[in-house]
């Protein structure tokens, strides 16, 4: 049932790498027309929903979130708004070279193919995925939250038959239900080209061990600041504070303060002080707890990423010192420095093995939105493909794509070989999409 | 023990990352001439293994391939040389915006880490692979063929050492040599963040199946080449011959020749007259065997790389019947049409999902050198990070730099919040490598 889904999505993939960017604009156009028309059957699913979650007493954090309202459909719509203005990721030359007269090829972008995205309970999620897919021209393939299924459904049908309407092939986006459906896409390699996972570290990490499929995805967020010898206290204390305090339960919240031995004495202090009015426990080294009065931290602390008002700080000496801790303890999310030595912040940039390296910043900037990246997939901790915050370029890789007169490769081998020209083109793929 | 070497990779890989490009190409020249100064002692080393190679009645072509005589090394001195002259791929801003005022965004190219690479029985792989690895930043552990571990043996300790005189750390490479070797590299993935591995089909799977870390590189190549109805019929001799032929035991050579049902009475018999010639064996579906005197294929056919001179033909019925077999049973390498028409060849190119998608040119073209990469590290049917051949480029990924002067995002939050200007900025990152 399954691999049924997923090769009609591999096969509608092959129609939707070739959308023109016209084509695919007017799809996302009927889609937040259809999401506007059918807004009160989608609301009326969700009030089962909730209801649902109601009686199941879900936590009013997570009914926050499963609520998908007027305002939240308007949100939405508003997001695809925002999403046809941006430029087409796909068709777009990379880079053109003549290998030789006549023979010259070209890197041009093209969507990855079939996408496997498992989100968490807000329904707005489904929305936002379905329109990034269709806009780089990917089919996708989509589970969401348990507690969601009735909002779920109704929001997959109108996307999938407005879109379809609008000239995408049946299939390009189906939606998941269960947690089986779950294990068996994971094994469908043939079909399935790229898993982005969203959710707990413990779900991520079991998807990562159970795919052959290449994964997309952050397994911790264990954020740090470096509050160096040569910091401006101020902007030390700003920065640690909101890093921390002003959304603690997200991936890009610090976890972990290191302060530099030789200002410590003047800046825990009055750190703490801030920490207190809003209630963070701290936990802090043997040093730590010498200048501040705080709990005790234990190494399990540095590799744990609290995702609340909870803050394990540590007295470093020095740079270097502070660079080996995140880079032993830290998840290569996102660590910033607050100094005002150059040097130190170049240093510390070019060492800490991060997708996200900050100056005199807080850690909370660490996101597609902030960064203007239009929408996000998701955070990557990932080392290839796409790190940090992944907006619409990393649903994107390239063909090479080489155009000849009837060129053949024996011409350029053995004593009389022709040689390459290897000359850079200035200009775009001439065969380009529909 | 292995874990000890990795994790040694690890901590080199930092320093690795952040050396300057004048330290690098220093480093590379230095390589070269350890090379040439050392070389008796490579050769001495590389007899010892063609004896036991010998003794063991090894095949000619292994032997050959083996073999590394003063002229092999020439060729992988001046490979190092030609890698010296590249750009480095490292520090380069790919974009760069203007969050707010004073809150500037840069993504800049960085190394992936630590690689770690498992080639085939030639020597030269190894110094070609980690000059690689050295002109891109990144550690490496490499493991070779078992018939050529004394020649292995004795360029990795020149290289290595050649390269941490001039200024590498130690342990940014290291020989691994048995095979219990590779499998407990496969589970060091809190270490290593890249393998590419380059050998068998069967190796290759065998490596995507047994470990976390992600893997870069292709299992098959099962080339295609589709002479269009449209097609010019001497192109399409030229090049069907040349993409079965011209050197038919690599992956970019042809596997299956698929020919347009209108065209196939009048292609067939030529292109076979030229087939028999050099002696290729033909299998074909019923059409073929009707116009041409061949053995029969079988399904099993369209899947196999035969990596000889073996050919399946198959008759299809116009484009997007050759389409579809390609996307069914090829394996995303590099496939080709031959054809006069433009629309086809846009709809081609367009559909077949595969790293190159060629017009009238030869299979044989899918290669790092001929594009003009500069080197190869292999070639990749994966779809995300790098496809088709990959250079230095496919060795990097980037960091997003953030730089404020104090900035935190409570600002950017609530009833008064400032909005983001996010303006494309045309400069280059300040802060960069030292």
């Amino acid at each position: 049932m399954i691999e049924q889904i997923a090769q009609k999505a591999r096969q509608a993939s092959v129609i939707t790498a070739s959308l023109s960017t016209d084509l695919k604009n007017h799809a996302l156009q009927a889609v937040a027309q259809a999401l506007q028309a059918q807004q009160d059957q989608i609301i009326t699913a969700n009030h089962e929903d909730l209801e649902q979650a109601q009686a199941d007493k879900l936590a009013p954090a997570l009914l926050k979130r499963l609520k998908f309202d007027q305002a939240k459909l308007q949100d939405a719509v508003a997001g695809i708004e925002s999403l046809i203005s941006l430029p087409d990721p796909i068709g777009t030359t990379i880079s053109a070279t003549e290998l030789d007269q006549g023979l010259e090829l070209y890197r041009v972008t093209c969507p990855i193919g079939v996408l496997g995205v498992v989100f968490e309970s807000r329904p707005d999620a489904l929305v936002q995925i379905s329109a990034l897919a269709l806009k780089s021209g990917n089919a996708v393939l989509l589970k969401g939250g348990r507690e969601a299924v009735n909002t779920n459904r109704a929001l997959a049908e109108v996307i999938h038959d407005a879109a379809v309407t609008a000239g995408l092939p049946q299939g390009w986006m189906a939606l998941l239900e269960t947690r089986q459906d779950v294990t068996a896409m994971l094994a469908l390699d043939e079909y399935i080209d790229l898993v982005i996972p969203r959710g707990s570290n413990a779900f991520v990490k079991h998807v990562m061990d159970n795919t052959r499929i290449p994964v997309l995805g952050h397994a911790d967020g264990i954020c740090h600041v470096f509050v160096d010898t040569n910091a401006d206290l101020e902007k030390a204390l700003n920065i640690a504070f909101d890093s921390k305090c002003q959304y603690p339960a997200v991936c890009n919240a610090m976890e972990t303060l290191l302060v530099d031995a030789r200002i410590a004495k003047t800046f825990l202090p009055k750190i703490k002080a801030a920490y207190d009015q809003v209630g963070v426990e701290l936990r802090g080294d043997q040093r730590t707890q010498e200048i501040i009065d705080c709990k005790s931290a234990s190494d399990q602390d540095w590799r744990t990423e609290y995702n609340d008002l909870i803050l394990s700080i540590k007295i470093v000496d020095g740079l270097d010192d502070a660079v080996d801790h995140i880079n032993t303890y830290g998840s290569g999310h996102t660590d910033a420095i607050v100094t005002e030595n150059e040097d130190h912040a170049r240093k510390f940039m070019a060492l800490v093995d991060s997708g996200n390296v900050f100056w005199n910043c807080s850690t909370r900037y660490s996101d597609g939105f902030r960064y203007g990246l239009g929408a996000e997939v998701g955070i990557s901790t990932n080392k290839i493909h796409a790190r940090g915050p992944v907006g619409l370029e990393g649903l994107t890789i390239y063909k090479w794509k080489l155009i000849g007169q009837g060129h053949i490769v024996a011409d350029y081998a053995g004593p009389n070989a022709k040689p390459f020209t290897h000359k850079k083109l200035n200009k775009n793929c001439p065969i380009d999409n529909p």
